[in-house]
């Protein structure tokens, strides 16, 4: 082979793993085997996953962690049922590839009516162009460098995800060894930046109360440093809506807690409430989290900064970079302290961790996530499902580097679970996963692939017989469920029975037993159908009056 | 209520039991929350799913019995989990009846960043366009009611998914009560129909050794019973594509087996390779059907007849109607007899009923399926999952009146699963599953919904290890699969713990345990890893070849 050389498949793994994805996730198929084979030739770890769908979040959950994920399936079949993980990860702003294997280019330009296709062999492909910043069907060794340079260049500059088609015979063609990486640098326009930056400036100069609030970009952006510096030299007292939990470490001095609009813990709201100017740094108005468009963000007292562009009240500033923006702020603002008699959160929520035990006591929610709070470490992953597991662990001020995950805006219920096998593979983090009984049935069988890799994720299994989350916003039959005995799942799988907790004094025997494992831990916390946490039960309130006339 | 109306909801209802769909598979979901609520209150009985994908599959099981399913979930997260389900009905020519519940059209017009959304509001009902033959939002209940019915007639008359938007504050939206209902009625051209049946008899009435294949649209389109006349008055052989399986009870006279090209018994390939007039009644070259495309069915002596059009040779008659060519034919032809000499299926196969069993000898994969053929009952629905289940089923000789169902083309693994859960809602007809362990792990947790409903299909689990049918094309680590103690699944998903076969003898315990069942019976069939049947040796060998180019 021309050492000058290398093949298609190996060109895309090797930049795959060059940018941090190490592993790829993925299920085996008949169009895809050939790439698998030469996955096994690289330097990237192939995961097989027991289903498609589940793949993709764990692809989804790695890339939050290592700054890139990977999964792999067969063509049409495979793909299709992988798409909602992927739409999630454009949703979510997650840099995750999607690479399906599709059959040989002849089949193709025959239209053959070959097993796994549609006739149309565009189909798919055109699906994922609607979710994916990049779409690419690499038929073409010569163009393929160029085409997965682009697209990958356009994954990591947007955080969104990426879609290649790689045809079976295309796998070992040969194409030119990866040379230098172009990524994409867009600068601000100078003019608009220094008016903006003037304009926020005056505004913030003249606030009395200013505050700033952290949504998901400055997370997905990786300007936590840059953001850090702002907020120490400024002396704001800020925030984070609820993407953009852990943005910094919770026990920040000047961090005040999680704010949702009128499901904010009552001071956070007041904090926010009664501000002169809010600064919005990397963040959006989705109703998740501005508690159901219940947050009182007047735009006249508002300063919203996103990725590439500026809105001060009621106009926009275009071309402005949000790394430069904040930059700016930084270096012009005047060093400022934290206003006297603001409470942090770390003050006011340290009572969290004084939880009394009564042994024989029935387990509640409340318990439950006021307990295991300071059960959790530094640099902890801790994965929380959508309904009472996000809502709850939204309200815990979380220990220093934790990273927190949720899909908090996209709520595909389930996606935790193959979230929680993505992260797993981070050797000195822990993961902690939180998820309900509704939630894990979709997507439990992906246990299956922890056990297989060895992995030792903490799992909680908070069973409340039934979305819990349903039922506070209309209860009927349909919000039960079959009842599982969770805990044998893990034995199903072929592994060890887990261990089912009643009460409070079981709790502390089965956390003892996860703090020393050195294996997975699976936990399932049985609790009453109608506990509920106090976010969940305002959220389920707010969510019942906004769809009440689909009820008659 | 105004008595000459219903609401939208309620209409779409009572069409959807009128043609068949008395059942409702899905998820439920906050958006949908206020129709499934009217599901409740309808003549239609919702069965609430663990997750999308399986309730897809479910509904696609359940329209292949009773002529319609229907499927319904929340926006977006929902139904993409749903959608390769619906593009296997839309390959398979399946009629299902996508239903998913959206947000309240004010949030949609404002574009607003609701959960489950990805900002545009459309993204998910364009990607169903293109595997549907109607996509449409109820968005205004003036003209709901024909859209219903318009959509309904195209799924009706094609056999193919239709998909439905349905905004939360259109459930209880009042519409015009359903009137008569207009199906989609097309008339061959008299002068087309005239030629080209014709010139078919005129092949017919010349050959020597005529053939007829029956390929999948004959049990789509209901029309066995004018196949049958047909046959029996020509006195013609006939045989049948996998996807043409159970057209007609397989004890007939005139059957000779299943046609699979170069992968058939000797005999029917035999027959069908030696004949000078092949009559494809609703038949198609899919891979899947033609042995990998191995099948010689030359042109020159080939009728291929499809829905609308027929082939002769090399020319295309449009506008001819299956129904009525094959009426057409029936009364022309001259009545004939079996040519003497011909071995039906049913005495070349009698031997299947003949199996010596040696209480202590270890399970093979040809005992399994010898042995079960006559565990088999009339009436039986028999799904095989695609691998060595569906290979080795399809060349089983199954009892008069049974329905065989499989996924034969599109073959996405794991469908069984979902389907038998439809399947199994017919109350006089058993539903005998075959699976096998490597697609069982993409959907097992449906076994839960059968448990919930009080289900009692037989369940036979088929453990081999790992994909088998991978395997067979290119081994490799990825193939290999966690091992799961699938016998314990039933029981973590609430059930009591199935059995676990490894010998001959306990196969037969386990059978008559299965026979006396009233409840669900899971059976783990235990065999060697590298236990293949002969099929899917040949299968592996040819998909091997045929894709060779991608590895190195």
């Amino acid at each position: 082979m021309d050492k000058n050389k290398t093949s298609v498949s190996q060109y895309l793994l090797y930049r795959l793993q060059e940018f941090g994805s190490k592993h790829m996730f993925g299920v085996c198929g008949d169009f895809l085997l050939g790439f698998i084979n030469q996955i096994y030739k690289s330097p990237v770890t192939m995961i097989n996953c027991c289903n498609e769908l589940n793949a993709g979040y764990a692809a989804d959950g790695y890339a939050r962690i290592n700054g890139l994920g990977a999964v792999t399936t067969t063509f049409t079949v495979g793909e299709l049922s992988a798409i909602n993980a992927i739409a999630g990860s454009y949703a979510e702003q997650v840099p995750v590839v999607m690479i399906a294997g599709s059959p040989e280019l002849r089949h193709a330009r025959a239209n053959k009516m070959l097993h796994h296709t549609l006739g149309d062999y565009s189909i798919a492909r055109e699906m994922f162009r609607k979710i994916t910043v990049a779409c690419e069907r690499l038929d073409d060794p010569l163009h393929a460098p160029q085409q997965i340079d682009m697209a990958l260049s356009r994954c990591l500059y947007y955080k969104k995800p990426i879609y290649f088609e790689l045809p079976a015979d295309m796998v070992t063609a040969k194409c030119a060894k990866p040379g230098k990486f172009l990524s994409i640098v867009k600068t601000s326009n100078p003019d608009a930046l220094a008016e903006a930056l003037s304009e926020s400036l005056h505004l913030l100069k003249q606030a009395k109360k200013p505050i700033i609030i952290l949504g998901m970009e400055i997370i997905r952006h990786g300007l936590q440093d840059i953001v850090k510096k702002f907020i120490e030299k400024s002396g704001f007292p800020y925030c984070t809506f609820v993407t953009g939990k852990t943005t910094l470490s919770e026990d920040h001095p000047q961090f005040i807690g999680c704010y949702k609009g009128g499901w904010s813990r009552e001071y956070v709201a007041e904090v926010v409430d009664s501000s002169d100017c809010i600064l919005l740094l990397g963040g959006f108005f989705i109703d998740s989290d501005t508690g159901g468009f219940t947050a009182h963000l007047e735009k006249s007292k508002l300063i919203q900064a996103n990725f590439e562009q500026t809105n001060i009240k009621n106009h926009t500033y275009s071309e402005i970079m949000l790394s430069d923006y904040i930059k700016g702020l930084t270096k012009a603002v005047s060093a400022g302290k934290l206003p006297s008699g603001l409470i942090p959160a770390k003050t006011a929520l340290k009572d969290q961790s004084k939880v009394k035990v009564t042994s024989g006591k029935k387990l509640t929610v409340k318990h439950f996530f006021k307990r295991v709070a300071s059960f959790l470490n530094e640099e902890d992953i801790v994965i929380a499902e959508v309904g009472d597991c996000l809502y709850s662990m939204a309200g815990t001020l979380l220990p220093k580097n934790t990273t927190f995950i949720s899909q908090s805006f996209y709520n595909s219920i389930g996606y935790t679970v193959g979230a929680a096998l993505g992260t797993s593979f981070s050797k000195k983090r822990r993961t902690i996963l939180f998820v309900g009984d509704g939630s894990f049935q979709l997507t439990a069988q992906e246990i299956s692939t922890m056990l297989r890799y060895d992995l030792k994720p903490i799992i909680f299994l908070l069973n409340n017989q039934g979305y819990a989350i349903e039922r506070a916003i209309h209860d009927g039959p349909y919000n039960d469920l079959q009842p599982w005995r969770y805990h044998l799942i893990p034995q199903a799988l072929g592994g060890e029975a887990g261990i089912n907790v009643h009460t409070e004094g079981e709790l502390e025997s089965a956390l003892k037993v996860a703090e020393n494992a050195k294996k997975l831990t699976f936990i399932e916390i049985n609790v009453d159908k109608y506990d509920f946490g106090d976010t969940l039960r305002l959220a389920g309130s707010a969510m019942a009056e906004s769809s009440k006339n689909s009820y008659d």
